[in-house]
């Protein structure tokens, strides 16, 4: 059978509306008569044996192989038996892998057709409505709800249900913020029959105490809309323009990205959303591919319901799924390319993604200089940077991930979490604290909480076997070696086998990747790359805690594995109400093999979030920040053939004071330090 | 006798070339007949206690007290006898408040006339000149020397001596890349006599071993000047021009700036260049003063004579001394505005030093964004920020300091490392390398050393008496408050004595300061600011070694003293050839109570940089962040109030593909998501 699907397409491209299509005529062909609901089709990893001849030849510039199969998978759903199953299929032979069930308990993630089902079956729910008119809201006032995975308490659990979280809407503007006025009622549904199964009361005050829905004691929200607030907007801010006149320096081919020597694919898929492949400098091998794998937020209230809040936004929903489509000026400054994906929805019909991930030039200020001091002459580098942004809203957060390429071989992953804190209803107004969260405004309390990343880094320094270990900066023993106490050393510890490992500041500990294989010249060992890592605390939970059972990756900064095709997400594929995790703690304890083979990192990092009152209504961005630079990878500054910065070049213009300024002049010169002022 | 001085000074302002001139008249008045040498003279300190009625009448416009006297100070010596003495002086009544020799064997630090006469002798002397004969270099190659701070090895030195590592000269060419190429004799002198007082040998190899100078084996240097590279430039950069049409948003009266509710002074000085004072946010108090109050480079390498070097760029030289003039265009980028400077030099003669600091706005991406995932509405605020910036070059290195305010609160110290190496001469042409350093080329190696940063932060945060404490993130107990093991809460550590601190990230441990009189109305807290900082390992020379007595405020990152006037610099005033410090170590040590009081907080950070063969021939800079964030200071997010971000303002272009790409729309509206592709 030959290939049907577009011959341009790339093992590493992100899903056509022609597969989605494909992948219901595959599925409907194999479920002859039985209807279907689609929770996702969506393309499928591929085998990386199977891609590198591919991606090599492609590097090398040769004749390309066969291209590996593309291969699609789907998560759905028998509307008679209700059961759920997993499909792979092979879009290039159009056929079917395999079909099948999950086991009983195992959830899919949530989709956005259930989510929108849920939304409008729990605000007309008559129990629902019941609650609402017991508030005696005053007229004009409505109540909507975010639904919410439920999460877990009970290992024996196998329903699908979700937490529909209330809340009062103050005003009818599209940019209303209902986390303001959260509702002290939250039915839980199972999602399946629309089952009421039980309307949980959210405790009022600082205890665990909860009582019957009551009379609503009107507080005012506070809003974050320009025309729901009192204040003014500043009307000083004077505009910032980034042009270029010349057009950007990268260059687009389909989703295969060239820019100052680097080389890269932009991957987009409906959970992990933006991923990069194949990232490649000045032809070499760098990275085969970079990606947030999983995430989780634990909450720190320990009263029930709260006990089970902790979303894994990558693995119960998708960050793909819910990727902002970015508005040019608004999301993105300067000259914008934007890349696009698509969806399923429930019937199996294609939806556009467009404007999902952004990717432009920015500006960092200085890369390197110097000055020469006797003669005053000065080369100076601005660091030019390549930026590919996602941003995905999860209800009521906003997750900004950067990915940043620069010209000195650099790769930086920058998170932002912004967007609006998770709030709970506290009867706050007369003094009342609690030791679990913040006051965000009269009547609302936003609880303590961890933001848990796993940044998946699975490297090709040079080529696909690598090597993990660690440095440590350490002092020379006292001795005659170290006759004046000054000296010290660095000590190496290679990871032979999969481990889990821990960040070491005090030693200043580092670790890196080396590809055994290949020395370098200058330094005289094997070529690197190190990982500049973003020390956090880890889990709170505690070992026996079923979140720390499925959030297991989230207790330890570094993990390393060998590397296997379907081992992609850091807690295990399946995460909606899992019991625990099927992921990295798993995986290590096959004890495989690291040392020059085809390794995979896995860096855990976070932020422990107690909310601050300057974070509601909405959060400005706190940033995180995680870096491969190259270690002795190049036999030099790989940024030196970067165009000197000039005022020809980049046109600033020079602030005018009334006083007449003295000359600017270049770098430092002596002859200038020695000018007196008469 | 009345005030002399332009009335316009303010006590926060730099030195001015007449108060230069001043200055020697007080001294030539107070020491007749006497022929003097200035190493110094700069504006000094003013007394706090006289100011904050005067910033304080400022900030609440209303009528100001008199002026606090503007003070200034001198280190300078007697040409006929060679001493070396302080003086301070008021520079409104025009007088010598005191004037006192240094004790024997307290070194004022170097200053730029002297460094360049020591150059010049140093190039001249018959013994240096023999050295040079034996290398026996090709024609048209020359030898060039850097002076050093000599350091300390021995508490009973008394002389000022400093040591000189010579370095062979490549190619006449004002930015040939010297340090590629490493003399291995080194000549210390006197700095009074001129004298030789020993010819070091350099080890050549990867031991102890010194031999006399031999012919050198001519090996290429490694360059960064364009045309001295065999690369060609790369031609593929496209500009990226930023422009203000509109101007800036800030405003500046003298060194008086406004800017988005921000207000502060630019202060400037030759010993700490750069300081920020009076910060203020609408009108409210956040800092008194904020500065780098010293920095310490040690060095690894066991061997003499490198077991001395370890630079105090502030107290041994001055970062204001040292300061760049930045040029329009190269440096800075957009609409800039420069502050200007003043030193003496060693006749006393006014230089000025013209844009030794730049001021411009930037875009640092999104400030913070929601879209409502129902209305597809979104907000989104873009992150524009101030910078103001200073570049120091210390002989081969650069640090480029930058103070960065945002519209949420925000004051962040960005520091970048980057110039060149320092190297010393080893024999690595077959496969030799060493354990305290990194080959960069042939015969260069880099040793590894530390960067050790002092983060002066004088809080003023809604007042001047100011608490300082720590939060740590702690699992509850399993409890029946805690049944479900989820809940965590955060303890407070209050610092109530002058003390030094740690930090402890597996607690998230958080410094802040807070106003323990001023209660947030929504947290029902004292209003606070809290410390990000920049986790680094500590000194690693072992206590009973020079270097740490010597910098003893770089061993942890936290000190907390109580206010005095003379206590500016973490290390003590004079660094240079010192034997020991007399800074925060010794300043705690007096256990004030600072509950409560005008407290001082002094952040020690740094990087323990073994260099990567990347970083030659000149680096590519390495970023440090410390941020202060405000913590319940305010009583909502501080920047709802700035202006949504729009195409409008914001005149961004799309990048075009030759497939026309769908629709930009706005957030992610629900009908968007549901839109099917046909």
């Amino acid at each position: 059978m030959s290939s049907g699907t577009t011959p341009k397409l790339h093992p590493f491209d992100p899903i056509r509306p022609e597969e989605i299509r494909l992948g219901v005529r595959i599925l409907e062909a194999a479920f002859p008569g039985v209807s279907l609901r689609y929770n996702r089709i969506d393309i499928h990893e591929p085998i990386k044996q199977d891609v590198i001849p591919y991606i090599e030849a492609e590097r090398l510039g040769k004749p390309l192989p066969p291209r590996p199969a593309r291969l699609l998978y789907s998560y759905f759903s028998r509307l008679d038996t209700g059961i759920y199953l997993k499909a792979l299929m092979n879009a290039d032979t159009k056929s079917l892998i395999y079909a099948k069930a999950l086991p009983e308990g195992v959830q899919p993630p949530m989709d956005i057709d259930e989510l929108a089902a849920i939304e409008e079956h729990c605000m007309k729910h008559p129990a629902v409505l019941a609650e609402i008119e017991k508030l005696k809201l005053p007229p004009g006032m409505t109540v909507c709800t975010d639904p919410w995975m439920y999460g877990s308490d009970n290992p024996n659990e196998t329903r699908r249900l979700f937490q529909c979280f209330m809340y009062m809407v103050e005003a009818n503007h599209p940019e209303n913020n209902h986390y303001s006025l959260p509702c002290k009622f939250s039915p839980v549904f199972e999602a399946r029959t629309g089952n009421l199964v039980r309307m949980d009361y959210l405790p009022g005050g600082a205890d665990h105490k909860t009582v019957e829905t009551q009379p609503w004691t009107p507080v005012k929200g506070v809003q974050y809309a320009p025309d729901l607030m009192d204040e003014p907007l500043r009307s000083d801010l004077k505009p910032y323009i980034v042009q270029q006149p010349d057009g950007p320096s990268f260059s687009v081919d389909g989703n295969s990205v060239y820019w100052q020597k680097w080389r890269f694919r932009v991957g987009f898929n409906n959970r992990e959303g933006l991923v990069l492949y194949n990232i490649t400098y000045d032809r070499r091998n760098v990275v085969y591919r970079l990606n947030v794998s999983e995430m989780t937020v634990p909450y720190g209230d320990p009263r029930a319901p709260y006990h089970r809040k902790q979303a894994f936004d990558v693995g119960d929903v998708g960050f793909g799924l819910n990727a902002n489509q970015l508005s040019l000026g608004c999301d993105c400054l300067g000259h914008i390319k934007y890349f696009d994906g698509y969806r399923s929805n429930s019937k199996g019909e294609p939806i556009h993604l467009p404007n999902v991930v952004c990717m432009h030039e920015q500006d960092n200020g200085l890369q390197y200089k110097h000055t020469n001091y006797r003669s005053g002459a000065a080369t100076v580098k601005r660091n030019r940077q390549l930026v590919l942004q996602m941003i995905c809203t999860v209800a009521n957060y906003e997750y900004i991930f950067a990915y940043i390429l620069d010209q000195a071989g650099n790769i930086e992953l920058d998170v932002r979490a912004t967007g609006i804190l998770s709030t709970v209803p506290f009867d706050n107004l007369h003094g009342q604290t609690v030791q679990w969260g913040t006051n965000v405004g009269p009547g609302v309390m936003a609880p303590y909480h961890q933001h848990m990343f796993s940044l998946r880094i699975d490297p090709a320094i040079d080529g696909f076997n690598n090597t993990i270990y660690y440095e440590e900066s350490v002092p020379l023993p006292e001795d005659e070696n170290n006759p004046y106490l000054v000296g010290y050393t660095t000590e190496q510890t290679v990871l032979r086998n999969s481990t889990a490992a821990d960040l070491n500041i005090p030693k200043h500990r580092v670790f890196k990747i080396r590809n055994d294989n290949i020395s370098n010249p200058i330094t005289y060992k094997p070529v690197s790359y190190k990982l500049m890592t973003a020390p956090s605390q880890m889990l709170l939970l505690p070992k026996k805690a079923i979140g720390y059972k499925r959030a297991e990756f989230a207790s330890r900064p570094i993990w390393v594995t060998k590397y296997r095709d379907d081992e992609l997400f850091a807690a295990g594929e399946f995460t909606n109400q899992s019991k625990q995790a099927s992921g990295v703690e798993t995986w290590v304890q096959r004890n495989d093999g690291t040392e020059n083979e085809d390794v995979v990192l896995w860096h855990t990092f976070g932020l422990t979030h107690n909310p601050r009152v300057e974070d509601f209504p909405v959060m400005p961005m706190e940033r995180i920040s995680v870096m491969l630079r190259p270690d002795g990878f190049f036999t030099k500054n790989p940024a030196l053939d970067v165009p000197p910065s000039t005022q020809v070049f980049n046109k600033s213009t020079l602030h005018s004071e009334p006083t007449a300024s003295c000359c600017a002049g270049t770098g430092g010169s002596k002859a200038k330090l020695y000018k007196r002022v008469d």
